[in-house]
């Protein structure tokens, strides 16, 4: 593998312009997938852990109910991993609520050390990279990355109240209910797990995005706010580290829609890149275009979480897959910036996953 | 020092249960502190880089504002430390609008990889912590840490419009107008810099908080909110790395205020710490008492943020402190959670900042 170092860069960890090679690459010691009723009525409905089929959630508003999301899969990681939240150095996590109020209600009761995070829906790109940073970087030997979202408190922050019945344009996408939980160790952690945790997933690298605002002001079509950051670190990615597209089995962004996805492939085609073979978008994936009425596709923290906790995940322990590009995609969508006329900048943080056996 | 090793450790920088100390203490290579026009006006006002007299600072909203204000802050930054945005590996930055928007907006020209951080008015802390593992972990050799607020953006987000006049009780802080910026950077980085910038501060260690909720409800008492979260990590740095509060010149806490800053001490006096000699909070700092009318001091991200940059470095540069510790404090409010009846959770980071000659 050809590996440039260019400006700013001095350690031997950094790759390129915007990309991380991890020495000793930590691995995937537990995880976790929480979906909401309509995600798993979806065609991946039977790869979920827990199907939560209250919207509340047992709780007493939308964002409790986020919160108890949260919990819940940070709780079942941990032990699944066989772990106690004792064990965990540090906790990285966020939402798409306002201060995070999911994330903060949601873990106080685990008393981690934590991190929190924001990068809209490609919260899990960020909070598992800084995680595989921390453990490769010698500061904790076990980290949880952890995010969620949830229909009906993201329609309630960021759109309609739900009781409006607005329509919905068809490159609006659906903001998935669920939270995803990964807990990455140092390699020399592993131990006696149960089978479908089998520590042969690894993070071997990581490419970190940055913001893109290239003007799109339609909260209605995220997708074309964020295929521009996701081409921007698919593009890194493959550059820095110099490899073709065909180097991944799956080159997965988060929540581009079937709208995002195609300019996404645009893009990449004029970047002299064809991703078309190998591409797949955790928000077409979710739901079924047929029967679920849901346009463009699924969106939030949750949707890219729970479809690598859920889907990808398993496929990869099939060894369907064996190295996967994962590049969860965020829309910086605020309701002061968008009424004050201002646009919907994007970002997109990939993540290198892969079997090692 | 005596260093001991605890649960979930494995590693060499992790010490005790919630500290590190890092092997290669990364140093500030430059730091900035914008201040708007009443910080400029208040005791501290001399040590502010630039005093920004325009509530708007030549912008069209509060928010727009303090996006300005962060992008002036980092260019400053980097140009006190001799640096181009493209040197810098990352960006680690954060704020307290919903959705990070003046961060978003502030930061898109710089075009830096970004990690997106909330932490309330503990940023500062928290981007510093992650800044500096990432140097130490060997990920990059120049990482800035950025942070804002704005008064008049606060208000209109979390309690009234400021055309309504409301009273404010006595337990109540002022939001600083105001952007702090600090590029660390790796030991082996250091060359001839400007004399202001001279790289003897170091990063020696930090301590990571985790959200603590005592159940207080009062939006205008943030002070209480953030002390028990103070204290916890005060405590943690002092026996993790098995220090007494002499250690520090200066125990500086981010915006407890008059009201918290007392709690803080008596529950530090509680734990069996006496910081009263040595504790410092930069909310109490920043404005005059007698003349400025903010009740209990300032808070809000900028407040810690521009105290460090403005007026703890020249103190450490002049060698009247050689020993920081610097704990941020963020109270975890949200007008979501907070209408529906939701305590304010509170969160706090450490960094220790020590003089390396």
């Amino acid at each position: 593998m050809g590996i440039s170092m260019e400006n700013g860069l001095s350690t031997n960890k950094s790759v390129g312009k915007q990309s991380v090679l991890f020495q000793n690459p930590p691995c995937v010691l537990g995880y976790s997938s929480i979906a909401g009723k309509k995600e798993g009525e979806g065609p991946l409905g039977s790869c979920f852990d827990i199907i939560e089929e209250d919207p509340l959630a047992g709780g007493k508003s939308w964002e409790d109910a986020e919160s108890r999301l949260q919990k819940k899969a940070a709780e079942l990681a941990i032990q699944k991993a066989s772990l106690q939240p004792k064990d965990i150095r540090y906790l990285i996590a966020g939402d798409l609520l306002g201060q995070l109020i999911a994330t903060s209600f949601g873990i106080v009761d685990l008393e981690i050390p934590m991190f929190g995070v924001y990068g809209a829906c490609s919260t899990m790109g960020e909070s598992i990279s800084i995680a595989a940073m921390l453990i490769d970087g010698g500061f904790a030997d076990k980290v949880i990355a952890l995010t969620s979202s949830h229909f009906a408190g993201a329609e309630k922050q960021f759109r309609f109240p739900l009781d409006y019945g607005n329509q919905r344009p068809l490159a609006a996408t659906w903001t998935v209910t669920g939270s995803g939980a990964v807990i990455l160790g140092s390699p020399k952690e592993v131990k006696k797990l149960p089978e479908d945790t089998n520590p042969t997933i690894h993070i071997t690298g990581i490419t970190t995005g940055k913001v893109m605002d290239y003007g799109i002001k339609d909260s209605m079509n995220m997708g074309a706010c964020m295929a521009p950051a996701a081409a921007d670190v698919i593009f890194h990615n493959l550059s820095d580290f110099d490899r073709k597209p065909d180097y991944y089995d799956k080159i997965i962004t988060g929540d581009l829609g079937y709208v995002g996805a195609d300019i996404l492939k645009d893009i990449m085609k004029e970047k002299g890149y064809d991703i078309s073979k190998n591409h797949m978008d955790c928000g077409v994936e979710i739901f079924s275009k047929e029967t679920q009425d849901t346009h463009s596709g699924g969106s939030g923290c949750g949707c890219s979480a729970i479809t690598l906790t859920g889907y990808v995940f398993k496929k990869m322990i099939q060894r369907e897959w064996k190295k996967v590009l994962f590049v969860p995609t965020g829309a910086l969508l605020s309701t002061v910036s968008f009424n004050e006329g201002n646009s919907v900048p994007g970002i997109a943080h990939g993540v290198v996953i892969e079997i090692m056996e």
